[in-house]
């Protein structure tokens, strides 16, 4: 983006803002739907809101085809103001409250199941309704993403999903397939995020879709789709090796092509990418209000914390920074950038060497 | 606090909701003051609003006397609309923003200047409208308070505050005492949080008073106030050592008294308790969604998450836990209870043994 233009936004509409860029984020989504489009027959791409929940981004990923993965009765909300079709939003949560499943259920989106108890939760709303109610179920394939613990949901300890382990999936099905008014479309893994290797989406294609294979041996079960979730890093450092969407589909084709004519049915492929679709297309400014240097440490003491940014609080993550305002200036000092919050913990960046800045700065996160 | 009446209050308000013990603030307020107030003449205890700012608890420790430490302009908004004397607050960050400074000089509370630029910017406004700030000075006083690294606030890498080390805190002084329309009142210190060790509060009394007489005898500086912060810890586990208000009181009054004589003159000593004043009166209630096994671990699920709570995930803290509605029971399985945010880092309490619970009960945190 445009350096002059940041600046000229950040006075004008003051900061701490967020400024994304349009072009980038439909450009992103295109590179992400076509590198699998191009390989497969049924593709539906999910944006997952919880990247960014703005309405104004999630129209233009309407407007470029994506459809909604959700995680709060918040988030479920906005994909239906957004307008779209309530079979085009999978909602997904391991805690959800009676009040969100009864929304779920009155609307018609597809309810991503995380436990027996919610099961029998929706069963209960859907009796009551009469009305079917559309799941899926979240399954835990005991895959190590190798990315930060905080964010590895498809370990085997992790909170999210229905074990494969001990048939714990296979019988829930077998059950749900059972009830009246449930009406089961698929299957879902999300195993992590902001992961840069593809052996480990690879793996959980694999698992994910000889349980598919077993659903259709073992139960006659037929799925609408299959949902591998997402997860793709970006290159925060500018430095890092990633995957593209093009490596990632190509894994993923080849493993689902090989169980498709095992199974003589070929399921819809459902995607769900977030960071990967609006990560790089946004940048966070803030003004300097002061700069402090210490026997050890030089300090820019900006008007944004970990109540903006919480990722460096949360997983140590590394964003790049830039003065804005001094581009082009020689790199004269080591700097932390130290955030607003009344918190030790509240530094968004560390030793990062920039030109010498001064209270007014603006600064891009 | 008695657990039927919270479980109505969870019934009618809904959940998650946080319940605060009035009598237990209040007991809590003057059992702390009293601790120093018996030993010491002028003590004026100021309640940091951090520590939880709702309006009503706000209001309850303003009856008891309690002044107010304020470290944004929301929290300074809330402070003068319960009504306090602005010299009664005390505006205290590492990185305020033109616009709160200018509302903190214009409101005549005490702002507690962290960095030199910080100084210059209150001068500023101070100049422009040809009316005298209030202030103190932070100072670092290099002391590891043995606690969490994310809220350990005084130690040398500090972002808060100004060193004693190399005459930084001193020379700032001396610049303060040249400026026009600034007024110099005190000096503060706030060393970390949640401390269960008394010796590190006598080791900031000692070196902050000394610095109290450096002044006094080099700039000829005497002081109408000296903030020791706060930062005593409470009792989380139910089995921790922790300190009194008595003890602490007993160690700093004593360093207090040695200096004053030295000195000639006595200083205000001021205090700004947190947690201590409130984290033992406060239970937050949820409501279970679901119990789920997994071939390693059980899971409750509740309708609160990190967002709510988010002390586990920032500090791994730990919190008591409680099954309301199965008060009696015997204890029968060990629990992880997760949060209701879609990410594997939100678990509020691991390991739990507690009676077998079911969709609907009511935990308190």
């Amino acid at each position: 983006m445009d350096p002059e233009l940041l600046i000229k936004i950040a006075r004008e509409y003051g900061t701490p803002v967020y400024v994304y860029d349009e072009g980038l984020i439909r450009r992103n989504y295109r590179e992400f739907y076509l590198a699998f489009k191009s390989r497969y027959r049924d593709v539906k791409v999910f944006y997952a809101y919880k990247a960014n929940s703005n309405l104004a981004i999630c129209h233009i990923l309407k407007e470029e085809g994506a459809k909604a993965d959700v995680v709060s009765g918040g988030e479920l909300k906005v994909a239906l103001k957004v307008g779209l079709n309530p079979r085009d939003i999978i909602f997904t949560n391991n805690s959800k409250t009676r009040q969100e499943l009864e929304l779920a259920v009155d609307s018609g989106v597809v309810i991503n199941v995380d436990s027996r108890d919610e099961l029998y939760r929706i069963h209960e709303i859907a009796e009551e309704r009469d009305k079917p109610a559309s799941v899926s179920f979240r399954v835990n394939p005991s895959i190590d993403p190798r990315t930060h613990p905080k964010i590895a949901t498809g370990l085997r300890e992790s909170k999210f999903g229905i074990h494969l382990e001990g048939d714990l999936a296979l019988n829930t099905y077998r059950v749900a397939m059972e009830l009246d008014n449930i009406e089961v479309l698929g299957v879902h893994t999300h195993i992590g995020s902001q992961i840069t290797c593809s052996g480990v989406f690879r793996d959980a294609a694999e698992k994910i879709m000889e349980f598919v294979y077993e659903l259709h041996e073992k139960l006659g079960l037929r799925l609408k789709f299959v949902d591998l979730g997402g997860g793709l890093g970006i290159n925060y450092r500018g430095d890092e090796k990633t995957i593209t969407p093009d490596e990632l589909a190509g894994e993923i084709i080849t493993v689902m092509d090989k169980w498709n004519e095992k199974l003589g049915y070929g399921p819809e492929l459902w995607l769900e990418p977030g960071r990967y679709l609006v990560g790089n297309a946004g940048v966070l400014l803030c003004e300097v209000q002061g700069v402090k240097e210490t026997p050890c440490r030089k300090f820019i003491n900006v008007d944004a914390g970990f109540t903006t940014l919480a990722r460096p609080v949360l997983y140590d993550a590394y964003h790049r920074v830039g003065v804005l305002t001094k581009i082009g200036e020689p790199v004269a000092e080591s700097y932390d950038i130290a955030g607003n919050i009344c918190e030790s913990g509240d530094i968004l960046a560390r030793d990062r060497r920039l030109p010498r800045v001064n209270v007014g700065d603006i600064i891009a996160v």
